[in-house]
């Protein structure tokens, strides 16, 4: 029988020394876990001796406090009564008043749905989904490149139907989209991921679960239709047993279909917005150490334990061990690494051209500069593994473009996260919606019916073309081209 | 004789069972005619049992009342001491105070005229004017690239007299000028597409009808002169006979010449300034069927019927069968397209180079990149068919530039409705007032005499040339050139 | 004796049949001379029955009342006691408040300069200077394209001696800098021209006299010092008898030493803003016959009468019949019209590369594409004639670029029109101290001793050169050489 | 025994005749040295009379006082009860409120850091700091040059460790940064160049100490640590026994390893900011001598007898003759001199590509464009001697493209300013602690562990490759080449 504490007793391990908080009615002695915790040990003293059920629960998945707390550190419940009458409003109402239910309708485009989801989420939300790192140029450029790219209608073509169906690694999509593995999904919403899923069920989009998940992966795939494809995002953790056993999770959930491996941040990116929000208190990377804690974002409270010390001859032979299921390596940036990640197909399926949305190092290249280089530099890759890209899709005419230029889906992520955030899982639907009837329109007016219609002569890329890297000093074939070869 | 109404008779007829209206102060019962609406069902609905004048007048031509009812629908004439005494104010006068006449001498250019417009006519016929696909880059683009071009005056030219005449298909015009097919002219002042036919004349203007025109062809040929010139524009119905019966009434117009084929928007775009004025209640195209009707914009409604599955073999041919006037392509945007119209002379004659004001689809590119496209690959085009240009023209440099990269004409679309808005008939020459004089003050700083003296030598276009398509992948030749012809 | 006049008297006579109007306390009976007035008789009609002196003081220079009006059609006087007391306030001293006089040495470039004399002088004074033709694209890029050119800065020179003396056709300078033919100075201030060419004596810069000054030659040369260097422009008149009698005056003046005939603006350009302030009513070029008269602004006024008939085989030749002075051809734009220039040396030893300010044509080219066109194709021009440039100086670095590209000197001319509004003739001599002062600085942080020192090496074009004109459709040598021959 | 004065008794020698003041509680009678003061005379007689103090301090290095001052002009003591009490608040203190202590943490980039520091510091401080040329231009391309080069990050790379350091002449450093030679530190906190130099110590950074700066070179280095590494600029004096004197004073500070000669202003630019700030007043440079003395800025007055006639031929050997220190050249902006200098090593040892931050020559190129130059024209250069660069960086990101572009550091001067001002000595710090977390998380992200794994292959410079220098007037191969080796 679990013991029943007073509130006010509770309030007294408030210390380092004695860390005591309440977590879903339940009161637990934190007190050794405190140096562990990813985020940081100064949040938790923040919440010392408090009920801390509303900053808790919207950016952990269930399951992991017991994962990471011994029995005897539950204590009991706490007494109802005795909870402080001057209750916090919970995280994901927001911290600005609510104008009611918005008519998702006539949210026309996904800037007004970013714009409503701002309105309605938390500013610390925001702050961890807008941020990107330093001057927010890569996050920028991302989506201005597919401006610089005209489109190229051909007239008198039968466009009565029109056909977005594709695959993605074998598997069938009624579209060639998919929600990128982003992280948090809950602090938006409490639909969550479980509401993305069921979004993309509907419109047929593919969905990759993120690692930093607000929910399990078995949660988020308990509803699964048949013929629903996920994959799993991994980050490889430093205690690698722990990538492992999650992996064995993943191996049994047969929704999932393949791992992303992120690439593109093995350190945090620095996001100033969200580190401004102080979301979370904790280290600078480089020079905590010395200088003591300082402010730290959400977005650099996840990288907590990430391994930073991947490479291709000992990463891949480790996956392969641990997952007979196909590899996707997100996070591809250069030409060169695409090219290398071809080199190991079949274990590797596909790739993610992606600057991880501007969040990882500012002024890296958008993925239309990457797809550029491979289409110039070694087109070859588009016959060996899949191409995927993410990053600036606001628009149909941006997917049509990613698609023409040898893209095989692109992801959404902000896009999936903000469209929560407007409305739950309704709000993720209308993005689909959205983007599903753009595209469809602009393959109509291209004179394409269907996907594999789609190629360079509906587009114009050429301002793009005349930016894209061009080798060392501007040398026509890349010289590194033998040092990329040697790191195999 | 006509049996007499009271109001309030109508007034209970007011639900889908039974649906009346006052439409000239006549009623009519048009229940069975709610299912075949164009404009879809609930627009009617909202004005069942009221009189509806006021909102159909501006969008409805003469005659198609008649057209699709049938005798027996109009039931009598309402008593008009029984219509309700507040009454609304008519549609063309506004939304918004007017503020008396403007002097149209003091507005000095197109910009200036539609800021005058957009103040006297109401929001929702702005937002149909005003309004382009996504984000209006194309439409934006459109006047943009024309500043990119520079003029090269030249010196010493002999520029007392300055020659605007020109021809189109062999019909002499005084100015190098066309009034595109713009719809729904009467939504800006009574005037209507009469109006703009008679400021054509006093300028040697031509005239395109919009199939979509708030008048009948009839009407706005009703007061021609001897040599003055129209086009009709087509959009081929799904139901054949439909275009085949207006073909016939075409045919019968002595001053129509030709026929102009619109082919850029087999689908609508997504205008969404006009959806946000929700002029109309209907369907989203791609996802309407399964979750009921949406805010439609005036551009959607206008679509209703209009056939998606035109091709080079099919339609050309059908089109022989019923006129032998020939045709105009409107919508042409590649080099390519405008080659394989090249190949139909001489059934086609022209083809019109036009992203539709950039309101179908997004990022296409303005007429200028089109234009230097065929002076590139495929210069003979010019030999074959006269080339014409709509979009963008704001200035009589604008026009200038298009005739010396090939062009015959150019279009002005919004132009000519804004002036209809600023002030009707007089507003719409005072458009083309201010055009003829810019036009002649160029030409003579160029110095050129005639409209046959201008040429590339006049113009800079470097900046726009390195933008322009340049095949695949930056081939110099474009490959799909093979793919082109293979469609004939 | 001449007879005197009461006010009341004066203002009986107020129409087009009977129409007197007082000037410098004379009484004019002017109504044979309003349909011959350049200015159109809308605007003496305005002025019928008044004292008009104040109107038209600062617009036309002395001596031309007796010109244009017989003897007899000087009534006599006015009695100074019976004119109104409410006196207007005079032209000159603006329609805004006056600040108290500036301290000019706080002025530290010309933009703070204009902003100065925009608060001083009239709106209408402002709107003629300010104005250029159209959207204004040509004027400011005329500045914007000397900020696209980077400088080279040469280390280790000895810059202790800087000397930006030179010469244009043979005459010692002190700067490479001349006062272009601006007209109508003393709208700007009673200093009007003669302040000019006093500010230029101290200075050591060359003043070129507009056929439109406010001053006659004869006043503006009138206190010359040996040395000082004039020349005059000229507009030749559709009359060339009054062509002739000017040329006739301009000889007999021993400070003049060439004529700069103006070619860039045979008829007048669009000037929105100028034809906004209603300086003058007349009519638009190409429509007034018809329509009656409209307003029109200052600079269309004093296009009145000019030829638009000149070309390369008759003008100079009859030029030659009538001077023996030196030509500067002023308006070129193109080089094959520098290089038909030059095949007129010796009559012709100079030409400016100029739009006008662009104020004829707008997205003319600014005259720095011009000198790059010439050092590309044509760079034999240099050798055989002077070549001088005019249009968005701003600060001395512009100067020195210029040069670098050619050009043996610059022109300003709204500069010392707004330098004269801030300040009169210290005003003026500001303007040139300024530019006098940057010039040298940047001479000194190239190292470069000496106006001769100066050359392409100083200077970075590239993102110049890749936007000037390359031949009709990018061929790589104009194909209108030939034509351009054929023109002599 | 010294003298004692009352307050009253200086006061009364206020005027050029007979000028005392009061400095750090001393009276000097300064009337001798009025004409020689290098900031003007004006400067001097508006404190005549007065306790000068405090606008005497932080623009005076201690010791200046005794070398320009004789013995007799000190004449006494003030009694400090005789002061007036409406003491002036100190120049240091801002003209602003304060408002309470900066938590530096919390600023997380430099922008921020120099917002925070704009509030701090005078107006007269910030606008000297703030100013550069004329419209600013190359100040703002400096760093936008930066944002015009993506990065290219490459994946499965370790990247656990990473190592920032590296070397300059040989000596070691923690940092690739060093602060440049920035005058006046204690105008921004009374910490001044000696807080740099700690902050540097802390860093691992490297401290070039300006000619100019406000305490002795042996305060700044009098805390050095073993291996802390500084420079000393030159600005050699007209007065060369002056230098002379200075260098030897230098070569006796062991801590000083190399002297860096100034080469980019031997004339000052015009600064206006500065200027209208009206710190000192003086005369303009080109027209002081006949118009008599104008404001002139704080950065005008330093320049007081710099010599202007240094010669490759001449200055090196004269240095030789002083100073057995190595040569690093500052101000290089051309390939051109960079080889030149290259061909002086070993004396050269350096050379640092700067265009003064924008505060010399406005449009001069930022130091990428000579890079690349020099990467294009004489890649020898980077083997002969080590390139710096400066001007322009903001983000880590920065730092690490210059130094794949082959700079091997990089200097910051307004940057350590602002930091000082925004909190003196732990400003500076906070100013080198964020840029070196950003390098290392740019590196890392990069997958680049150390310094020297950095190259071209990181970087995509294509947008800034097509708009560097080409030669004059397009040729490939500068045809200058011989006119550089013939200076020689």
């Amino acid at each position: 029988m679990a013991k029943v504490f007073d509130y006010a007793e509770v309030a007294k391990h408030n210390t380092a020394e004695s860390c005591w908080v309440v977590l879903y009615g339940n009161v637990y002695d934190v007190t050794e876990f405190i140096p562990e915790h990813p985020g940081g040990s100064k949040v938790i003293l923040q919440l010392a001796g408090t009920d801390a059920t509303d900053e808790y629960d919207p950016i952990h998945p269930p399951g992991i406090l017991e994962e990471n707390l011994k029995p005897e550190n539950k204590l009991g419940t706490v007494n109802p009564d005795t909870l402080p009458t001057e209750e916090k409003s919970p995280v994901q109402a927001g911290e600005v008043a609510q104008e009611g239910p918005v008519d998702l309708d006539t949210l026309l485009n996904l800037d007004e749905i970013e714009e409503v989801a701002t309105k309605q989420i938390s500013h610390k939300t925001w702050a961890y989904y807008y941020s990107a790192s330093d001057d927010l140029a890569s996050k920028s450029f991302n989506n201005r490149v597919y401006r610089q790219i005209l489109l190229r209608p051909r007239m008198f073509v039968d466009c009565t139907n029109c056909d977005t169906s594709t695959s993605f690694l074998g598997h069938n999509v009624k579209l060639p989209i998919y929600v990128s593995p982003a992280a948090m999904a809950r602090l938006a919403h409490p639909d969550g991921e479980h509401g993305i899923a069921q979004a993309c069920e509907q419109y047929g989009a593919m969905h990759v679960i993120s690692q930093n998940a607000s929910m399990t992966p078995e949660q988020i795939v308990a509803d699964a239709k048949p013929g629903q494809v996920f994959g799993w995002q991994l980050y490889v953790q430093n205690e690698r047993s722990k990538s492992e056993a999650m992996l064995a999770r993943i191996n049994k959930l047969k929704a999932v279909k393949f791992i992303c491996l992120t690439l593109d941040a093995p350190v945090p990116g620095k996001r100033e917005e969200d580190e401004r929000s102080k979301n979370i208190s904790a280290n600078l990377p480089s020079t905590g150490a010395k200088t003591g804690q300082k402010p730290m974002g959400l977005g650099q409270s996840l990288f907590w334990g990430t391994a930073a010390d991947l490479t291709w001859k000992t990463t891949l032979p480790w996956l392969a061990e641990h997952t007979d299921l196909p590899i996707v390596l997100k996070g591809i940036q250069t030409h060169e690494d695409a090219y290398l990640a071809s080199l190991h197909a079949p274990q590797v399926k596909g790739v993610i051209l992606s600057n991880h949305g501007g969040r990882a190092l500012d002024t890296a290249p958008p993925a239309v500069h990457t797809l550029l280089e491979i289409r110039k530099y070694c087109p070859e890759v588009f016959d060996r593994i899949e191409v995927w890209v993410d990053g600036g899709i606001k628009r149909g005419t941006d997917i049509v473009k990613a698609l023409c230029l040898g893209a095989r889906g692109v992801g959404i992520g902000r896009a999936a996260l903000f469209g929560l955030g407007a409305g739950g899982t309704p709000g993720v639907k209308r993005v689909l919606e959205i983007l599903k009837a753009e595209t469809e329109t602009c393959m109509r007016l291209l004179g394409a019916q269907k996907i594999s219609d789609l190629g360079p002569q509906f587009i114009n890329t050429r301002v793009v073309e005349r930016d894209i890297y061009d080798g060392p000093d501007g040398l026509e074939r890349p010289s590194l081209w033998s040092m990329a070869k040697a790191k195999l």
